[in-house]
């Protein structure tokens, strides 16, 4: 298995596309593999079309973590969560990305393009790489999450 | 068919339970039927349990929307998105609130006790209830939320 961080796949809608990449840019930096799933430019499409296709690279691991953004995270996170081995954390700055990954294992990150700026983003996505997930009393919580509810099976 | 605002569930873990007595009280102001699905008390609990509650009072028609609070909104949204019938949207500010709405017609609404104030919280709770989904081209997307990632059905 590969370390945990050696792949990250990236992907957004047409709101996102130039947040994406800046925090492309700035992981390959750190020297992290990206893989960008698009978008690759300004024209209208759907969200939800690049959370599954983050969520496809995850299932069978080209990526062991992603990044999504839209204009407000929000959508696409709602997206990315319908699929149970996705952990899916909207954040909003360097606090709300490190909490989602230190209390939900988050192995997602989404971002909203048009509800915060590139320094805060930059410092979210920092929080996000950098924070380990403290397991204890989160960790029969984040089991839960991997329940299907429409078929009572288990997320490995 | 009641009006869509007739009722609203409400429902926290114990991060959450301070905020959510606020915002059930603001909202029973506003005339607005309040059911409240716990928890009860400060007393440590698992947050998926209670985002399934709510999930499960929208679903057999109890409450036409939701509110979920815990330490940062995120790990309960994650949980209440693992049903095909919510989108949860997670706010920190009235903006975000009222974009999810307009744009991912968000029938259930997250908020993170830890990250925002009660004020904040306040108001990102009245956006939430005073927007209107725009339809348009949100509607093909908000459609796609609703495919279940497993068996291709459509959710109704």
């Amino acid at each position: 298995m590969e370390h945990p961080l050696s792949a990250i796949a990236i992907a957004s809608d047409h709101a996102g596309f130039a947040l994406k990449t800046v925090l492309a840019e700035a992981m390959r930096r750190r020297g992290l593999a990206v893989l960008d799933l698009g978008t690759d430019g300004p024209a209208s499409v759907d969200y939800p079309d690049f959370a599954d296709s983050l969520a496809d690279a995850l299932a069978d691991g080209r990526a062991a973590r992603g990044v999504l953004v839209c204009g407000t995270g929000i959508g696409i996170a709602i997206a990315a969560n319908r699929h149970r081995h996705i952990r899916c954390g909207v954040a909003h700055d360097a606090t709300s990305a490190r909490l989602t990954r230190a209390h939900n294992d988050a192995n997602v990150l989404a971002l909203g393009s048009r509800l915060i700026g590139e320094a805060t983003a930059l410092d979210a996505l920092a929080a996000f790489l950098e924070t380990d997930f403290e397991g204890g009393r989160h960790a029969q919580r984040v089991k839960k999450l991997g329940v299907n509810k429409l078929s009572g099976e288990t997320v490995p």
